[in-house]
């Protein structure tokens, strides 16, 4: 990920309100760090990109906290043949919502992850073999503690916001609690203070899919190898539950796929959204890592702010910066009243928080796709 | 499950209210059946049970017809050591909804299915083994044409209803246009006209995880053997789209197992909702078919009434039947406006109908939960 030469980026001009070509950074901490779970390892690696400039004072930074399947890569491009641009470049960008012109924009693979940061695939340096599954269990506090220490040691002095949606807002969420000074504004939308009971169940499907393909082996598969079959139906389940409805009526309704009754047999694919499915699944397969993929969604599944203090009011205390979380009305995954239960709280523990709800019927993927109504909101929050 | 003596059970009387101990019967058509798919095999089985007596003129009798993973057995029990009744068996009985002093009711399991029906499991004459993948594709008008001749055949000369939920449901609707002088009314609930992109998608992730188990082995193997896990994974993830956020929240929330933790492993069942889950997966391979499962969640896909006649209207034209179809609020799997627009074209095609909408936060599951609402509904449309 690192064939970008920094010094040719720099040569090139981007498009016009478009970061243009980035390059992947690796920090490495070699201060022990311990898991809220109490193991302890010897240091961790977070690759990230940045996007704008840190200011003199260190206080324009924006971190962008990715969610399940996400990575460091938010903006730009990685190579002049790469076409694809990061996962939120509609919304950074010179002028965008979040402005490089002004903000300091910054993404990191969340610890656990498999996109270059410390995780299941990273080599143990006790045994010289990778983690597997004698990685520790992660939390979403963990991820976020590994953040600020590498924040710190960039010469970040303060947030000027975290943003993020689906998990990236539970990260946001823990940053307010875990490091209120350090952070000025909450932006999370899309999210939970409280992984649900359904949630859980589709986390635990895609994760028996993985944990029961004879390929998992226990947690000890060469990278690139492993239990590609289990780890692609866990991502065609979880892919309709970002979608809506709505969404795939329109999409797909029951549009087929031409010669497929004749092609291979009663049960090849018949419709389109069963091959769109298959591919979603098959492509996941050649980017994530199924142990990951265990230990985020176990993550997510323990990520409950209120059982500790007992309520969620009592969990967000420590916060002091403002809030506004942002709810879409066809997120069924983390549906509105879950987001709004959050402000609530903000509001009954005397916090400045808001809620925006957008109207929308692309369901739980609503935050990363197309939206000026939320580019409208993310600015004036920013802003105010 | 022919293992109780039907003299016997006619011996010993049942509790008042309760149709008591059944016997499944065999009805077996010698005559050739051609599916709509054009292919056709020698003769077919149908497993069924009778609750009640059928009159003299043959016209008092009721269908009741089952869902994807429902069979013939709808209330009463098979023998007297066997503490589970029938799966509709809130609705059965003397005095019941379906009373069974005044209806002959009947259920029976599809053609497709693996619970004495011929299907993927039964013997290929002209093979000598079982048919496998080799079984030709079903579709719901042929599960409904089969049931008409096996109902002839046994002295019915008109239903006075049929009644099922969600696939069931599809098979009233079929049955309204297929035979309409041989039903007085149609009774469908929790169903849809023509299966939508979402429900498809989801069928689809079952099916490839059973595809994909290295046991289903193209579809050959031996009877109670197979891909037990990936139709554990099926039925997992099919089962979170019978139930509600709201009704998992009240049911497990994010109660935990007890000493999980400790027990074996990082990703070793940790909250209830995943024992559940577990639970419900393997123990339907103890009583389910994987091929059976492809075949019969292909029918649902492929079911489109409008799809032929170009508009539901027109598809439902030649109904003669009175209908009431009834929606669920919390049901996301076939959610109301699909109940609703079945009732809608039927108005428009001329024809009696009414909906119904019961407030419920159980989800899809809901017509098979005990519903004092639902049963009145039920009787008094019978009644009208």
């Amino acid at each position: 990920m690192n064939d970008s030469d920094p010094d040719s980026i720099d040569a090139l001009p981007a498009e016009p309100g478009e970061v243009g070509l980035v390059a992947p950074v690796d920090y490495v901490s070699d201060e022990p760090f311990t898991f809220e779970s109490g193991r302890t390892i010897p240091g961790f690696t977070l690759r990230y990109e940045t996007y704008g400039r840190l200011n003199a004072a260190g206080d324009n930074a924006i971190l962008v906290c990715h969610a399940l399947s996400g990575d460091h890569h938010c903006a730009g491009f990685h190579s002049l043949s790469d076409r694809k641009v990061g996962w939120w470049n509609n919304i950074i960008g010179p002028g965008k919502a979040l402005d490089t012109n002004r903000y300091f924009v910054l993404g990191c693979n969340v610890l656990g992850g498999c996109q270059g940061s410390t995780g299941p695939l990273s080599v143990d340096p006790e045994t010289g073999q990778p983690y597997g599954i004698n990685f520790p269990i992660v939390s979403i506090r963990d991820m976020v503690r590994t953040q600020e220490r590498w924040l710190r040691a960039i010469g970040v002095t303060q947030l000027a916001g975290v943003i993020g949606g689906s998990m990236g807002g539970m990260q946001v969420l823990e940053w307010g609690i875990t490091f209120p000074g350090f952070v000025r504004k909450l932006l999370a939308m899309a999210t939970t203070a409280r992984e649900s009971a359904q949630a859980i169940a589709f986390n635990e499907v895609g994760r028996q899919a993985i944990l029961q393909d004879p390929d998992w082996n226990e947690g000890n598969y060469a990278s690139g190898e492993g239990p590609r079959v289990g780890l692609a139906i866990a991502r065609m389940m979880a892919h309709i539950t970002y979608l809506s409805d709505a969404s795939m009526a329109r999409k797909f309704g029951r549009r087929t796929v031409a010669n497929s009754k004749e092609s291979t047999g009663a049960f090849d694919v018949q419709f389109e959204v069963e091959s769109y499915l298959r591919y979603q699944g098959k492509s996941f397969t050649n980017r994530f890592d199924a142990n990951s993929y265990l230990y985020i969604t176990r993550a997510l599944d323990q990520f409950d702010l209120a059982a500790g203090p007992g309520s969620l009011e009592a969990a967000l205390q420590p916060v002091t910066a403002d809030a506004l979380v942002v709810g879409f009305t066809s997120d069924w995954l983390f549906p509105p009243n879950q987001n709004r239960a959050i402000v609530t709280a903000l509001l009954r523990a005397g916090k400045q928080a808001s809620y925006a709800e957008l109207t929308t019927d692309l369901g739980h993927d609503s935050f990363l796709l197309e939206s000026p109504e939320l580019y409208a909101l993310v600015r004036d929050f920013l802003a105010s």
